[in-house]
């Protein structure tokens, strides 16, 4: 690459200022044989100067030096991010981040979906990674991750939700990664109000590797394992001893969409249907009637197959027998359980009687092939009756 | 009422527990004949106390005691929110929220979807009323509009979109409004870089009241036109002398999506279809391959109709064939034009070239009823051909 002798300086944000005369953005188009002096104004108001060379940029993730200074990526620790509300905790390898949760995060019931919830863990995993000064790509990859051309995968996670945090309300999710076996990575979560300290809900998940091009798992590079070991501990956010297997539902599922295609929309900065989609997928199986009065209180998800925007899938859903959900969904007796409490002071102890007897569902998403099917992710999910409903049929 | 007598004071947040022994939520159950003491600690380490009679809570808009805790709602107007990274400006009358673009949204190509903007635009404005002391409930409506069993309801918005935001990226959002004709609103917004203070988007819209339960248009009341006047500013994020009117679109339009249903997970606070889901049933209709490479850099919208859960939904779009659209769209001219550029240098003037000849779409949502449609929303669409297509088109 050529060496640089021009420097571009970038106009200095004025705080009050509307109109601008200026466009960077177009201007900028020409800097790639160029070093970029940036001056910005932080958010106490205090002005620093960044000088970056585009060659260090480009080296490693072939991204433009544009997108590096709007992204500004650190490539050093740090300690507090205040646009992001997010500091780093216990003793130095945890991440604490302080969320509001926003009107079109939540539902018709005014609480979060599980969709904004799995959203808010996947963003405070990768500011985690922002902030350690690893981060090597969009998708929480280290520095020497690309290097080797790896990419995260998930292959379980498992997410307990006790409350669901309400629209304007403030949250603080932490989260922090542990070693799973010799390859893996465990990552937790517990998010809790922000006025109280109460827990909403608690997650942990297992990560492999991947290499980006054979799409093969891979194990962890020496250097990967400096990178991150450090940052590792025992912590746990949910005691699994031996994490309970979930059995493949069967094609003869009592729920079941098919010819599910996933759109534009639903593709994540890899490429491959996002996360949130599969759970929407499995969610949109189960009747209205039983969301209406029910709210997820547990969701375990074993990854199979990845799934792009070519496949069409299947999602199946089996309700367990042996809960109430089997039989309420059968048109059995959850009612007449119900109905046994009838004051409302009693809602409590509705509610613990029915965490003794949780109402689950099995799920499995599958891709539908000419000559076979192709399992993309398994699902158990757990329910309670929501506070409101209970109420209401108690009157 | 009963008198209140007993205090209850809910625990002080201690920043570094985890362990939490307590339930108070569960203990809050009982607090509706209390007035509650709440002591939080806030974003600086400062503890406050307030006092709240839940009487006053409930008279008013009917929600729980403990939600209120939980969403704390000002009642006199704030100049900061910490939390949501707000201010107050324009001389106390506008708000400004500083928001850093998130990796849930942004799409394939790592830039901000429409969706995401749109929501971001829904977030500032109901904030802007958080921060006015004046918020009644959960979509904006005052104090004096819930006395009066009003709710807002948008009947046009225009948003336009210079640059889309990157993930990452730390933006600042402008929210200000005025008066539309005698009994309607203006909502207007700016979206800029933080980092530079170029301007990404620009948004206006019209809002009228409309009764709750008769679901019928109402003139501002004095009362409600006492709260808000005093925040009105003639400011105007786009100019539009005269608004273009947009054509109805024929039942034989060149792009149909029919039968769409609202899923649950549609509905927003009001169990309506919410607004961003109309834009994406809009958008859906334009073929992927134009998508690929093109980018949506205005859109209008007349709202007709409020869409509720039992509706069955068509979408068409008919391209404008006095644009590049039409005929690109029709197999037509498009790649000839575009290729009379050839060298990357020239990437701004094709910009430019195709800013006067935009790319057009109009757009109609409605019902399908068994003896008449009803239209939902009109929507007019302009597009401009991504850089990232045009480089690699160019090479």
């Amino acid at each position: 690459m050529a060496a640089f002798s021009h420097t571009i300086t970038l106009p200095v944000r004025c705080q009050l200022s509307i109109g601008f005369n200026h466009d960077p953005i177009k201007n900028s188009l020409k800097l790639n044989t160029a070093s970029i002096r940036f001056v910005k104004v932080d958010a106490l108001g205090q002005t620093a100067s960044l000088q970056t060379s585009s060659e260090a940029i480009l080296a490693e993730n072939g991204s433009n030096p544009i997108e590096h200074i709007r992204q500004n990526i650190p490539t050093k620790k740090q300690f507090v991010d205040p646009y992001r509300h997010g500091l780093i905790v216990e003793g130095g390898v945890g991440y604490r981040q302080t969320v509001v949760i926003r009107s079109y995060e939540v539902g018709a019931d005014k609480t979060a979906t599980l969709e904004s919830i799995l959203n808010l863990l996947q963003e405070t995993a990768l500011n985690h990674v922002w902030m350690s000064g690893l981060l090597g790509n969009g998708f929480g990859a280290t520095h020497g991750m690309v290097r080797n051309n790896l990419i995260w995968v998930v292959s379980r996670m498992h997410v307990q939700v006790d409350h669901y945090p309400i629209w304007g309300e403030i949250v603080e999710m932490d989260t922090w990664v542990g070693a799973s076996g010799k390859n893996g990575m465990r990552r937790d979560w517990l998010v809790r109000s922000q006025a109280t300290g109460h827990v909403f809900a608690r997650a942990t998940s297992t990560w492999v590797m991947m290499n980006q091009t054979t799409r093969r798992l891979s194990k962890m590079p020496e250097e990967v394992r400096a990178e991150i070991s450090p940052w590792f501990i025992h912590k746990q956010a949910i005691k699994e001893e031996v994490p309970e297997k979930i059995n493949k539902v069967g094609d003869k599922a009592k729920y079941i969409n098919t010819n599910l295609k996933p759109k534009r929309s639903d593709l994540d900065m890899n490429h491959h249907v996002n996360n949130v989609k599969y759970i929407r997928w499995m969610l949109e199986t189960i009747p209205d009637q039983f969301l209406e009065d029910h709210q997820l209180s547990s969701i375990v998800l074993e990854y199979r197959r990845e799934c792009d925007s070519s496949d069409i899938v299947q999602s199946l859903c089996e309700p367990d027998e042996n809960g109430i959900l089997g039989r309420g969904l059968s048109g059995g007796n959850e009612m007449s359980l119900l109905n046994r409490f009838s004051s409302a002071d009693e809602t409590v102890q509705v509610n613990e009687f029915l965490g003794s007897l949780p109402l689950k569902c099995t799920h499995l998403l599958q891709t539908r092939g000419a000559d076979k099917n192709e399992e993309i992710v398994r699902g158990k999910t757990e329910w309670k009756r929501k506070q409101s409903a209970m109420s209401f049929r108690s009157k």
